[in-house]
């Protein structure tokens, strides 16, 4: 049975970076005491998932799970009061079961993506000790969040209302990342007919949005006693807005960016991705520059690639990026003048202020 | 929001496996409809994910789904009730739960056992258009328990012990896989140290025994009503024990059995299985007979086979068997006899008899 009796720490950093990740080591070290006490795992497979652990959940830019205690502090300050180390503890306890979530999402991605790095390090399936073993290491990262989630909410009224969500973002997810995975035919043949404004939106929404922007919200706040229905239809709708802006400029970036700022070389159209760039033009192409596209697009050879963004200037891309841009922002902020009186528009808006016009 | 007008067939034919197959085909068209209207899935992705189902959640010999309809059966019947059709088709519906869980396990670990066919035909992630996608696809199988068991039980009192049960028997089975997957070195060499009689035992309860056994148990036992804490840790000895017992059966079988009867030639010498059988002998052997094992077990020559084949013979594995499935035997029937009044007898007996002396 669940232990009730929770501990956490009286003093945290004051930093509130090294403070969330102090509760990390926590968790971790409690997820590996359940392991061996309930689960009887030996002293070298608790090893393994300790390392798997440190490997993948670590060294992201926490962004996610930091919102789960920006949201929370936010509601309460409109209400006059201050966090204390106990909030804040259990706010980045929700926060790291994203971070977690995350990891579980990421480690299996680069598997199926056959990708080489991740945060700067060899993927974790890239280890000659790994390998597919990744897959069943993914799906332990899932259970963790459970785990975490009934350890430390177990006995809250929310209880339902947290795992439900979890389940719910995860299948989202998964239903983004089938519609990328089938995006495109896989006998290797481009087929850009599949590149259509509704098929982008709908993988931007579900391979992203949900997980990034509506689930740290969303855990603010049930956290914050404000999990009904209503709050959490109207965060959803925001946030899928947001979600989407936020994809655009990543792709915007990638092509347009400074790699230096950026910390990469973009290089989705040699990837053949689905990015906004492409679909934007695909749209509005005439049909000798539908062939430019059709001939270059996907190919790795760096004239292929130059012809395609002579193509995106030809075509007036980025002029057509600032007025999303724009409009995407009109469209925020009509959301957060009509927000319901009791979620204060900071929730959103120190997420917004992030994102928006940013260059990296 | 979930849907909570439920509606069952209001008639099922008089087969239980027929009728059983039929509350599949209600729930596959029941998540396909979601995955449209709550999800936004377009119709080929839809088609992708109805192809998915059918192709790896039926087809399987439907023990652990049919033992839900069985227990539940059984305990009514105790009290001498008789099943309706709508309670019948809500058992079902939980079976079926475990079914989908197989589905995914079995998917993923297809992928990671590099495997080639799974009942009789190729596995899934051997289609040339699915490949690594079924690793994905393994996750919405996931998903879909809890869909399942959203939609059906959400509003039930029972809802957070079958979710939180079927994520603690998730985590378990995982737990068996990664010990399993660990269980020898990557690098391809053997290394028989690994293969004792505790990690024998830890894999079989982990990777096998919580599934096969106590989850479609405890899930006919919360259905009752009788998802007391009590009752569960009862069925879950009894059921660790039987599914202890299975495996070693198993693992008899794939040396001892008839082909003909168990339906495919054992392989677990040449794949260097972690079997009772050279569990057993390992821990037995004399330097000599060591020294016969490290040089043939996990050998593919017809030659190494036969000479593992020898020594077990000489060491006397088969009457070791019969001694441990006597014992077995009488093991499980002392825990039966005390067993508390309100868990009925033929809840265990009837899988016991299923499996007690089985040739296949
Ligand atoms: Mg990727
Ligand atoms: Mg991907
Ligand atoms: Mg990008
Ligand atoms: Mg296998
Ligand atoms: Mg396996
Ligand atoms: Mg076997």
């Amino acid at each position: 049975e669940p232990d009730t009796d929770l501990s956490y720490p009286s003093s945290l950093p004051p930093d509130e970076k090294e403070a969330f990740i102090e509760i990390c080591d926590q968790l971790t070290v409690e997820l590996l005491t359940e392991l061996k006490s309930r689960y009887e795992l030996p002293a070298e497979a608790s090893e393994w998932v300790k390392k798997m652990i440190e490997y993948n959940v670590k060294g992201g830019k926490l962004n996610r799970g930091l919102t789960v205690v920006s949201v929370k502090r936010t509601i309460d300050a409109a209400k006059g009061r201050v966090l204390s180390t106990r909030e804040f503890a259990r706010a980045a306890v929700l926060g790291w079961c994203i971070e977690w979530l995350q990891a579980f999402f990421l480690v299996a991605d680069d598997v199926m993506d056959d990708s080489v790095t991740r945060r700067g390090q060899p993927c974790w399936f890239r280890l000659p000790q790994v390998k597919l073993i990744a897959v069943n290491d993914s799906f332990i990262l899932e259970s963790n969040v459970f785990q975490i989630l009934k350890r430390h909410f177990g006995h809250e009224p929310f209880y339902v209302t947290l795992f439900d969500l979890f389940r719910e973002v995860t299948l989202q997810t998964e239903l983004g990342q089938l519609l990328d995975l089938t995006s495109q035919p896989m006998d290797g043949q481009i087929d850009l007919q599949r590149f259509t404004p509704q098929r982008y939106q709908l993988i931007v929404k579900y391979k992203t949005a949900f997980y990034t922007f509506y689930l740290p919200i969303a855990c603010g706040l049930i956290l914050s006693g404000m999990g009904h229905p209503a709050a959490l239809t109207t965060a959803r709708r925001v946030c899928v807005l947001m979600g989407e802006y936020f994809q655009v400029q990543d792709d915007y970036l990638d092509c347009y960016g400074d790699p230096k700022l950026i910390g990469k070389v973009g290089t989705d159209i040699q990837d053949n991705k689905c990015s906004w760039l492409v679909v934007q033009a695909l749209a509005k192409a005439t049909p000798a520059q539908r062939t430019v596209l059709e001939a270059h697009y996907g190919k790795h050879e760096d004239s292929s690639v130059a012809a395609v963004k002579t193509l995106y200037r030809e075509m007036g891309l980025e002029v057509l990026f600032k007025q999303y841009e724009e409009q995407s922002y009109t469209a925020i902020q009509k959301e957060l003048d009509a927000l319901p009186a009791d979620i204060p528009r900071p929730v959103f808006e120190l997420l917004l202020k992030k994102i928006y016009r940013r260059s990296k």
